[in-house]
């Protein structure tokens, strides 16, 4: 019995079930836990389920959301006129930190891996046909993963939007900015003469 | 706003203060939260308050304990002829997996250093000249990590318990058993040779 507590065993394996966390590290965490203050802790455990109480996903675009629909939608400074298709929340702010992007977003939480069972009815697509159509979008840029399943998502979003007259796009691949031919792999590099430009 | 929800901020905020968690992983942590059934998350919140309701430090040893004291202390199978001093709780369970350890354990929840501002006082020795005389304790097995601090902790521990007629060990340092010659850093061959002995 880990620590000859059942009690912290179980806080370990709890920890355990959460995403990148192993052992070694389920332990450390509980260990953390027994050090910190009461105050810490209990802020801690009532936050976890003020989140399952108030936060959600955004009936519009699947982001995060306190309430029926997240900040983004409901900010009416950003246009309609372009959609930014994203596998995970976390994208969504990835995207806001580089400030390029003032549109709207959908959340597919995952992207399409037949392998792992993953298939169009598990993607949150959102009516996405009949979004863009009511809404008087003009492209849809499709910001996936440059992955397999990310590649297969894009091609699928592709086809949802076919005979809707607006364009789709995905995200240049290419040179990372600031990094150098030497350490680039050959699928990158390859991209990157495909999609050279004038200068 | 990370997640656009103040609430979600607050929980990736938590995350982070915990060890080896940073920026990444807590939004992570946090999205899984979110996404988790609210069984879990009910699981969760509780077995951390009942932590730190019901969970402490051993009296005698200062290894995790639910209660006075830990199940090593309370375990009478246990001789206390040898006493092992380990850095942290982990460290307790480290060397019971061994299973070549019958004794007793000290938990001192740190090792000296100076630099960071842990001296003698902010370790846990537990009085322990005076436990290893009550107990008739024979051998006392420095088992701290093989650093600066831990050499220095085991220096320490070697003054504290001079004049009871105790032995003092400390772990003997050399080749891990499978590993070559050819991968080893050159300070702990040298310790390989120091300690080399009769085939």
């Amino acid at each position: 019995m880990i620590f000859g507590s059942p009690l912290l065993a179980r806080l370990v394996s709890l920890f355990k079930k959460m995403p990148g966390i192993g052992e070694k590290s389920a332990q450390r965490l509980a260990l953390h836990v027994l050090r910190s203050d009461r105050a810490t802790v209990e802020e801690l455990s009532r936050t976890l389920l003020e989140i399952k109480d108030k936060v959600g996903l955004c009936t519009v675009c699947a982001n995060v959301a306190e309430g029926e629909r997240c900040v983004i939608c409901t900010d009416t400074r950003r246009t309609d006129d372009t959609l930014c298709i994203v596998e995970q929340p976390q994208d969504v702010y990835v995207v806001e930190r580089t400030g390029a992007f003032h549109g709207r977003y959908q959340v597919l939480h995952g992207a399409l891996s037949p392998l792992d069972g993953v298939g169009p009815e598990q993607l949150k697509l959102g009516g996405l046909a009949r979004r863009v159509r009511a809404a008087g979008t003009r492209e849809v840029i499709v910001a996936t993963n440059s992955t397999v399943e990310g590649d297969a998502t894009a091609l699928y979003v592709g086809q949802v939007l076919q005979g809707t007259g607006v364009r789709v796009t995905r995200l240049a691949r290419g040179l990372p900015v600031g990094g150098s031919l030497e350490f680039l792999d050959e699928a990158t590099l390859g991209r990157a003469f495909e999609g050279r430009a004038d200068v």
